[in-house]
């Protein structure tokens, strides 16, 4: 059978590059003569869409989920970040009470009830594809959205998956979309603000996202020269004090800085650790960059200041590298439909080629093999070696690779 | 008397366009036969600096705190932001005992000590500026630096005082060196920041400096065409969250926002009102941010996030307009210099034109003039009866203007 | 009587800020009841639109020439450079035969004949915008907009202008929309460029728009500190060489360069001074960067490259300044129409402030002041006396100043 | 035997990245206890220099050609783009009469005669290698640079060469240093000027750089969603001036743009067919640009401009890609050094993936192979069977790639 009609959707965090592949999808899939229906809201849409007896508006999709995309609509998107569809966290097989369709009668969902407040709705979501017609399903996202795709397309609704995350841990892919326009936002940011902490002789914490994985922090400091702390690798406290203190020292500007994933601790170090615990409560985890600064001030005496790199890296067009994988990844995607047969695969990065891999299993991201690409001893990335790696040296696929189970296809 | 030798120092927050007025300073300086002895550390340099017999380097200047500038060490440093003398908040007049210089001899300090624990270093700052042979002092900086150059012009030391701080906020001046960087980045962040607001769907609160004075919001909010709140106007919170709601029901991208300074509150907001006050201590203040997003999602229900424009803003090259004031301040105070006699005056915009002032009162910080500059009612700048301002809009000295006491100098 | 529908139109080449000034036109007008309608294509809007019997579409307007604004349509167009409208140079009074609107009976056209081929279309102007049911128009443009702007208005249809252009040499007024981003890009482009006439060590020749003023290459260069060549002030040659020469030789970098207008050349000099004069022909005039190339390169004996400031220089978002005069350009003008009465004037700055003044005849662009703007002898912007000046330093309004015939109307 | 002095120089055109390769070489040379001696202007530091005796300023080396670099003076220089070290295209082994160094006696100059008026002076830079006391060589350019270091290699002087050009077109190699930043550039550059082709609906044409391979204009389109014709594919002129005008038709902002590079020809093209011939002369070469826009201006009758990206391409800092790949090169090449034994190698990504192979032969440069990467019919980059392929999607390495002759090193 030949795919007709392609639904598209974005889930999880916004990144620079979505509106790209959104594009491609369309551009492409309109030349192999398929129409693409944009879901909005991610999985949201599929559960809760209205159908056409239930729009008062009339027309047969409910467009405040459903968005049937052309050429025009999406000709100019990628220019900008973000996701014209719009994106949700949900996550239909585990719905809670009170996030569910208030349209769809209550006996009907009280079937979707699996356990006590948690609802499935899989089956209203496999409805809803059937009305729109979907012969395949594409779907952007991070892990929540990836794990859905999996589910789904083993419901029997052919899914291509493709990945996007700025922390770059999804298993199976040595790239996410999203992770190299965060890399140079996060470079320009780091060095526009060296002449602030130069100026006040101060010694600067760069907090940046990673809570799992320190791709992020690993890939600024790699591209800047730059010590840094990641979640893979507990240090040493007293250690990076002093080489932040050495750094300064030796530095004619008068300031060093480290980059701090956000999951990145001290061996030994906990949260209880620096006083006033209950202060920073259930609302507002107590960071490592202002715990860092805290322990420079006080262990070092050296004035100190974190920067926070938050909303900018995700923010702005996609860079020129995430512009390029975000359109080939759209592109394979609709060359894999357009030949048939194959799905349940994820787009990805392998050994530095394009590939397609199976949709990895959710909860457990991708992480920075330390042996081979961080240097503990000196807080920095491993420079050395790197012959015979890949242009983004990860040659890692992570802790799960070895558990992929099907080989990875790449045809020449 | 000509002057042969001009110090120059920087304190307080740096901002881009320092650098700027220290090479200008230097390169006229030369023209018209003048040294430039650049004082590292703002007031710290005058405080702390050692004598030649104190020297085990040699030489007569403690390079530490004493660098002779040419046009060489300066041709570069106008494309940098910061201060390449470094700053700081020292106040020579109030010096704390464990800030006080370690190598002058104890009697001496006692002898400056004016109130317990506090000392008056003003005579040694004398003594230093006669032995490096000073006749003029430029000083660039905000209300500390300001207020203590009017100390020192009083006791005899020429100055020509800059001012700069990103807030805008010093009296007498329509602009400071700074403000438009700031604006300019703000407007960038912002604009790039939409994309994920539209993405989430999300009302954003952006947190910029101000806590006293409401410009930096203000005049971000007039370039970017948005909703504002400022220190100056407290709001009625029911009605910003009802219209931030309706902006973002209007906005086909579902998204809207408020700018909000990090000193405006709701009327009758005060910071015990929304719990676990203790929580925050006095480590970290709430910011206005943190709770107007909590406020957005407890009362009406929307999605809200806080970005903060923070360090970046202070990052960077200057924008050309901070670099064309910059460039032209040192400029009008090298002429001063030259054709002597006069002193104890800061540069300043006054009515959208170069002028020179008195010395500002420190601790009365110019305010945004509600009544012509901003509608409370639509949480905007006021952008009617525009006709006849000045080209940066801001005709209003503050509310120091009618007691400056002396007449504003601006010869054609 | 009260303006009920306000058309809008740009002529020209397209400077950044246009589209701020349709959308605060529009946002401003709604605001006080009034339609506004957007002609697009400049004059020609008004001379090739189609009435409704025309239309084979129907309708009451040819959307080709006709678009209504509103809110929704207007409201990202401030992000982005250009114009939403279009625009042309067609000038209604001076059209040619081959320009005219082919759906006009010939015997009609005929009457408009003026002269052999040449036909003022202004009737047909005012029977459209009859035809339109205008009650006001705002026009945006350089010179000959402007020029036009002023015989329709004298015509009897109120048109209030904003002037916009990079050389900023409107008659009238000290500031042009577009002029500010212009030297943000131009100054950008040359920080950058810097590095690749330093490797190569090479003098550099950035040539900047600007035929007949020299403002766009003057301003560059003061917040460059650089050196500049502009039409009001033919230079000498062999001193320009050797100067640049003294640059290079000083710079531990090797390089320097100067700024050249378009317009500028040196005392004696004429195209036809190098060689193989029929080889630029009609095509392409020589222009000043080349010719000083080739100068530097001969007589100098040195390397020496023309990077060409360009496209770049009007492209992409507005700068801060130029957003902040656009909007208040805008809003202004909405305010004298809603107050009535006043007509036939140009949004200005005068002496640094907001204000307007007679539309300026055409022809006679307005040009630096070298006696007090300009160093011949250095070939630098007028760094010294610039107290008492605007903000934006230039208090001259041009040869015309003295003519304007009309006070300034600049109400505090 | 351990190398105890690396040399390091930078020959040909400046690019982005050159710097970082600098900086990275020094760091980790100096951790492994090199010394590392930058010779200045590319190959001339080697035959200009003078020894001790011939100077008058004493010391060991001459400083207009060689400088002893360690990491102080390398500190900040991998922030801005060109070469500390300038460059040349000095070639030794074809130096003409008039290149000579005028220090070296006129007799022994005569012995390196090899032609008429041409020159071989590799003894004389062998004997300068010696005085130095290099053990190795590390060279970064393009085809000139690469082929002399092949040429010392093979006389005894151990060498490493690291590819670098905007063209992309080095033989043996997917990627060359300067080519992501001269792509990121131009697409923010195009999307820039997109406003002002809207603004006057005209019809672009974008030259790039690329006399001989297309690289630059097809990975420029890839990102811009572009047409792009290069030098590889003679094109069908009606058929693209056909295709453009359609795609403004179709553009609801109507323009239309084409990126050439700048050895891009339509079929049975020549400079001849465009009148004129001799205006252009020896000096300016016709460009394509220019010849597009005449074609579209009289045959299809559509305004048209041509922006040509120049020197900006090659500006400011490098991005995150070209950082990378500088850094990693520069640390593979003394992770060689180090081990020993490797030498007249060139680094390269082969097959996605860091590597290192023989120095290519000069005068054949790399070419876009148009079967898998150009669709011709559509003027656009091949964005079809893209799996399988290097995450820059090049995996041809040239007409050379069968010739290399020896086996690529590519360790894991």
């Amino acid at each position: 059978m030949t795919a007709r009609r392609i639904g598209i959707l974005t889930g999880g965090g916004d990144v620079p590059g979505l509106n790209s592949v959104i594009k491609s999808v369309v551009y492409n899939a309109t030349e192999i003569g398929c129409e693409v229906i944009g879901v909005r809201r991610g999985w949201e849409g599929l559960t809760h869409m209205k159908r056409a007896d239930l729009l008062s508006a009339g027309g047969r999709y409910d467009s405040d989920y459903i968005r049937p995309l052309d050429r025009v609509k999406t000709r100019t998107i990628d220019r900008t970040g973000g996701t014209m569809l719009h994106t949700s966290r949900t996550n239909p097989s585990k719905m809670s009470a009170n996030r569910l369709p208030s349209h769809v009668p209550a006996d009907q969902l009280a079937g979707y009830e699996k356990a006590d407040g948690i609802y499935d709705l899989t089956p209203l979501v496999l409805n809803n594809i059937e009305y729109l017609g979907l012969d395949y399903l594409v779907t952007i996202g991070g892990d929540d959205t990836l794990s859905y795709s999996a589910v789904l397309d083993q419901s029997g609704v052919p899914v291509i998956a493709i990945p996007k995350t700025m922390d770059n841990d999804v298993q199976g892919t040595e790239y996410c979309i999203g992770f190299s326009t965060a890399i140079t936002r996060a470079k320009e940011a780091i060095n526009r603000q060296r002449t602030t902490l130069g100026s006040h002789e101060r010694i600067g914490v760069f907090r940046i996202f990673g809570r799992d994985a320190g791709f992020s922090a690993l890939y600024t400091a790699y591209v800047t020269s730059a010590r840094c702390v990641i979640p893979e690798a507990p240090f040493d406290l007293d250690r990076l004090l002093s080489v932040l203190v050495e750094d300064k020292l030796a530095n004619p500007s008068r300031y060093s800085f480290v980059i701090a994933s956000e999951g990145a601790m001290w061996e030994g170090g906990t949260l209880g650790e620096f006083g006033e615990a209950d202060a920073y409560g259930h609302r507002r985890k107590v960071d490592v960059g202002f715990a860092l600064v805290e322990q420079i001030k006080q262990r070092a005496g050296e004035d100190a200041v974190n920067s926070e790199l938050t909303y900018d890296l995700r923010a702005g067009e996609p860079d020129s590298l995430d512009q390029m994988v975000a359109i080939t990844f759209a592109n394979i995607a609709v060359d894999l439909i357009r030949e048939g047969g194959i799905h349940g695969r994820m787009m990805a990065i392998v050994d530095g080629k394009y590939a397609h891999v199976p949709i990895p299993e959710p909860g457990n991201p991708r992480k920075v093999d330390v042996d081979t690409m961080y240097d503990l001893n000196r807080f920095r990335p491993q420079y050395h070696n790197r012959l015979g790696r890949p242009l983004l040296l990860g040659a890692s696929l992570g802790s799960g690779e070895a558990a992929l189970g099907q080989p990875v296809e790449a045809l020449a």
